[in-house]
């Protein structure tokens, strides 16, 4: 992997901060939230970045940029449930031309 | 709605039959298949259905005509587990110039 | 199906309103959001009326109750896209001693 | 990250095939599948491992065992379409007393 940014497990450390509310359908069998809906819960705190730092996605694609997903890796630190709220911190971090990383904390 | 197809309880009845094996990340905390989940194993057995008669959707969506789902109605007769295997009987119906009806029954 | 609620085209008919905001991971290669996605909506904002009136869902769970849907019907009358925020409106009706429906408009 | 594995990309290094179709539900507006319905890809073929070895994994989960996701890391090298058919290659490695990794290789 090319991934080179090592999350920092201190909130402070973040750019900004999305709240999520976990879904029912997010959850699994086993109780808890399924590893594969988390990815959705980190692009909905890109999508509100992005806004918020006036760059909407949806102006973006249409401008003609698709921004898409080269590598993800997650390491799951403790489960979430069902009706959780969790705050989602962001940060932005080894930028190149073409490519650029960014960092979550749950 | 303008849903007038009665699906048959009978497979018997049913011109086409495609099987698919739930998902673990398609079962919820009450340890059976979600809900939602059902209506992508719908479309797949279109998929397959249109590929079994000659049409492969991607061809169909190539050529132009993008199929969308007007309306879903679903009746959860008993809960699917993770690792089941269920047969998707699958038979088209209330066929007009612009829209037709699929009646499935697992 | 069993299903007798008519659900009215006007928000003023509805007790309750929630607003969602539709993911990147909901849309489809059509461009507009899959309409498999619209299920967990229609549940969220079923999860938020519950709180709004005081039974929040995953106390009732906790309690031993589990809440199974046994029907589902959705008309879609106009795609979502991307980005989209839209009010799910949320009625409940036709209680007997075992099941309830509720009407949503989007 | 603790993840060590180096997933090699020869199918000839790897224990296990599964094949897997994409679906339509799993696409998403770029016209690609989405990057989070890799996941269930995975889980599904480590599911088809487990039962090619004699552990169908609901026989692990009814004997207590759960097994969790730790740690995924994703690199995505090309993109999948809809309707696409695409060997999951599989193999186990780095394994410890309470945990193991697996490599896949799309």
């Amino acid at each position: 992997m090319r991934q080179s940014l090592q999350p920092s497990r201190s909130p402070a450390d973040y750019d900004f901060v999305h709240r999520v509310r976990t879904r029912f359908a997010e959850t699994d069998a086993m109780g808890i939230i399924h590893h594969a809906a988390y990815l959705p819960y980190l692009e909905e705190a890109r999508v509100e970045y992005l806004r918020s730092i006036g760059h909407p996605y949806d102006v973006v694609r249409s401008g003609g940029v698709d921004v898409a997903v080269l590598e993800a890796a997650v390491q799951y630190r403790k489960p979430l449930r069902f009706d959780d709220e969790v705050d989602v911190s962001l940060g932005v971090g080894a930028v190149t031309r073409t490519t650029f990383q960014i960092a979550y904390l749950l």
